[in-house]
């Protein structure tokens, strides 16, 4: 005889794991999960690459790391849940305290709950544009989505396909596609893709993108799709023009599924997720949620989020089942944005706020970009361009984003400790990182990055973005670019901006050459930043005092060069 | 006209970063550097791979990521220090403010200061055994030492040698050694090699380095060296038995260099380096030291140690640069332990205190081993197996641990930021770390470690040490050996130590089976951990109260196996 029943709605990342947490910390429930889809536990953030075909068997995304399926039988057998599947929950009454639901081929069934979990997920967000019916429009959110697309994949090498939404999902399933051999056109309706990213950084992602072959189409929205026999044709951008396609993918993010809940009379946040207390208990006390389908706090700003991402579902997950199991003991704090992704042979991370994200919230940012590798040069080393937001007053780090072909995960993994902590940019930079040569350098690149914020703040470098660089170039702005790198660096490539060449170690005795007007704005910089910022320091030593730098140096210049 | 003069002895890693940082932040100084070595700013931590070849020129251990040779023209232009090679620093008068230095060809020469920064380093310990002056016995300390033990190693395939010290540089050593197609032995006093892991991952390493190939004798010192015509023939043991060799190299740490300041009578602190404040200024208020010849303080004890790591050497020297440039305002908080190294194809790292020295240092501590993989398996997952160490009473993280062929560098990375934190277990149980199949799980290996301990903290997982259950079956203790994983697992590899094989699928119908004694001692395990703690909650909920799950499971299981 159960001394409880907890039901579980949903059974995808967060449900499975507050099912089986529920379980082990009370043998003596009975814990059912009801799940709509045909497989459980799936590993959802696995489908690009298994529509790719890196992942070469479904069963993969489906098993154990020992190789059992996840399925009823193993939830039963191995983490005593009673699990049901192609079962879809159609009501919850909160005062009876029932859900009812309906098997494939069933009619309703009514099970009682003494405490009810919602996993019920996210839906992608599918606008209605004209022609969204047609065939060959598909999101990549379920595992048929990933079943269909791969197979479409699969015999569609150089076909055209556009993706819509140049978020996460979208560049990993960009990747898929170009992996399947197909032309695939990006089309992002910001000014920038990866919006977790500031543009001095996303601008890199879209470079390498194109690199490898993919339109990349900013700023510029979707309008709709055209077909012929039923089948989509091209998609057509908000300007009018038409990109002609054989397959789209709507990838513009998705909606919380709060369906259940609100007829259930549950709290929905404004956020449009369902509101949760710290301890994923909804507002009815038997009721608890966890997953895409909840909002949860920025531990930033204090304010409530929308995080949908599979590795907070399984801690919200984790939570939830232990208060629905034990009492309301267990806390989850809430996010602080951290991700990251592949785009090819890039990756691209950040945790905590952008800089864009920090001013929306009222914070005075102070920021710097640093360029530099992730491991000495004799050991293969390969770049990383990182920017790090902190608070101007405090100095507390309050975002950290890092794109490259190093390694990027160290970077954002030790960054979003940091944050989470509350260090300060100070802090940061007298940390103690593990260090040997095969790893990272003597400084590791989140030090120098904290070094650079912290001599900016502290007025001795002067640095300036990238994008401030070419507004004024743009703007026709008097400045003289000063690039004091090697002449075998300056003969292989170059910004083409009009600079002159004056190699750090001959600029001291070289003085003479530049502007007799010691007001002059000069924009120094090198290849990375290093010897920009010796530059800096020289002249100010010599009286100049409108320097500054260009923060990340050619390295991080996303705009046009000559080579 | 310069403003000040500041000397800085030493151009290694400390030395250079300081002067550098002096002029960068004083362009009025004059500054100079005095080094003893013919090179400056040797990148020594890649001396094992330039003896393995891994790094094909010698140039590059000297230059600058594009590509400079940091030679002293080189320092003039690019950084406006003047550095002297080849000259040795015989005496420091702090009174007059002067130091006395000999070029390599050339009488004394005396050189006045403002301030003087003392970047002394560290020579290798080398006892005096009976039999040390004998040919063919080296040292890994100087580029010097690596340009011999290169040339050497270039044509010594098949030919023997002995590392005496199992640490950081004996293990690298040994891993450039085999590389060179020697039969190497690394003999160590300790009970286990890498001292800054508990003996549970360092075993690990021991026989990871065994299957490579490395004869690997512990708890046994070195007590001389036999030879042949002035050669060295074989080392002695403490034990009296003799290992015939070709070569051998003394890796048994190092000592700071503190003659000059000792001398110029600075105080010396009671570990043996050079006593500095948090600024980095030693007992004299006009000199600094940094390196490999200071002491520093623990940032978990707050006790002084001695920390020779490139790293903080470069950390260290930019503080005193910046202090002896603009007085004393930048502050130097100390090291947390942070260390990794590569051996073969597997990582070992560590951050904060081993379980050893956290009970040394007084604390009440509580530890988890956790196996698991550093990616989902669908992505080339690689196994982890860590440790994690607490404060029992406060839950604060003391220290990490982690060993595998995985991504250990992220791990020991975020760790380490934790520890600097002072974050608990609990906190970085709830972390909100960048996940994507291709770069870690969705509960990254950190996070679950932490979950691990925090249940074990809890009282709702009943972990125990191999080494613990190692111990009771030597002791022929009564106890129950429980596996839990799938019988093709079970047909493949086993412990052999008279288990029972029940897959947690069929645990709860199989419950006849196991002792009728509730009160008997059963020792769980899998693979890993996961299915061995399921199963202890299994056991627990039938009544069963002395269910314990081995921690790590087969793969942390550092003992023979059957196969």
């Amino acid at each position: 005889m159960p001394n409880m029943r907890i039901v579980v709605v949903g059974g995808t990342a967060a449900g499975p794991k507050a099912a089986a947490r529920a379980k082990r910390l009370n043998q003596g429930a009975e814990v059912i999960l009801i799940q709509k889809a045909p497989e459980l536990s799936m590993a959802s953030c696995g489908y690009p690459y298994y529509v790719s075909g890196d992942v070469a068997a479904r069963d993969q995304l489906l098993s154990t790391p020992a190789g059992v399926v996840r399925d009823p039988l193993f939830f039963a057998g191995a983490k005593g849940v009673k699990a049901l599947v192609n079962a879809e929950v159609t009501g919850v009454d909160p005062k009876a305290k029932t859900v009812t639901f309906r098997k494939a081929a069933g009619g309703p069934e009514t099970l009682e709950y003494d405490k009810l979990i919602l996993c019920t997920g996210s839906t992608p967000r599918v606008p209605p544009f004209p022609g969204v019916g047609l065939e060959g429009i598909f999101t990549l959110h379920s595992m048929s989505d990933a079943d269909v697309l791969r197979a479409v994949g699969a015999g569609a090498a150089g076909k055209n396909a556009v993706v819509a939404g140049g978020g996460l999902i979208g560049m990993e399933t960009c990747e898929a596609l170009a992996a399947c051999g197909m032309n695939v056109t990006v089309v992002e309706k910001l000014p920038n893709i990866l919006a977790f990213l500031d543009p001095e950084l996303s601008m890199l992602v879209e470079n390498h993108a194109r690199a490898k072959g993919v339109r990349v189409v900013t700023g510029m929205g979707v309008a709709g799709f055209e077909g012929a026999d039923g089948r989509v044709s091209a998609v057509r951008l908000e300007d009018g023009s038409s990109l002609p396609c054989d397959l789209a993918v709507v990838a513009l993010g998705v909606a919380p599924n709060v369906g259940l809940a609100r007829d259930a009379g549950l709290a929905i946040g404004a956020t449009g997720g369902i509101a949760v207390d710290e301890h994923m208990r909804t507002s009815d006390p038997d009721i608890y949620a966890a997953g895409d389908c909840v909002e949860v706090t920025c531990r930033l700003t204090g304010g409530k989020t929308l995080a949908p991402y599979g590795d907070l579902a399984n801690l919200e997950g984790r939570v939830a089942g232990e208060n629905a199991a034990l009492g309301d003991k267990a806390v989850f704090p809430g996010t602080i944005h951290s991700g990251i992704c592949k785009v090819f042979d890039l990756a691209a991370g950040a945790t905590g706020l952008s800089e864009r994200r920090a001013r929306q919230a009222g914070y005075d940012v102070v920021t710097a970009v640093n360029a530099s590798p992730d491991k000495p040069g004799f050991m293969g080393a390969k770049l990383l361009v990182s920017k790090m937001i902190a608070d101007a007053g405090t100095g507390r780090i309050l975002g950290f984003q890092c794109v490259g072909a190093g390694e990027v995960n160290r970077q954002v993994a030790e960054a979003a400790v940091a944050v989470m902590a509350g260090l300060t940019v100070e802090e940061a930079g007298m940390a103690d990182l593990p260090y040997a040569p095969p790893f990272s350098l003597a400084i590791d690149h989140f030090i120098a990055t904290a070094h650079v914020l912290d001599n900016k703040m502290r007025g001795l470098f002067a640095g300036e973005s990238c994008i401030e660089v070419r507004r004024g170039l743009d703007e026709g702005r008097e400045q003289y670019f000063l690039d004091v790198r090697g002449p075998k660096e300056f003969e292989e490539m170059r910004l083409g901006v009009g600079e002159t060449l004056i190699p750090l170690g001959q600029l001291r005795n070289r003085l003479d050459e530049l502007p007799a007007d010691k007001g002059a704005r000069i924009v120094a910089y090198c290849k990375v930043s290093m010897r920009g910022y010796e530059a800096q320091r020289i002249l100010e030593g010599r009286g100049y005092d409108n320097v500054v730098v260009m923060e990340g140096g050619i390295m991080a210049w996303p705009f046009g060069r000559e080579k």
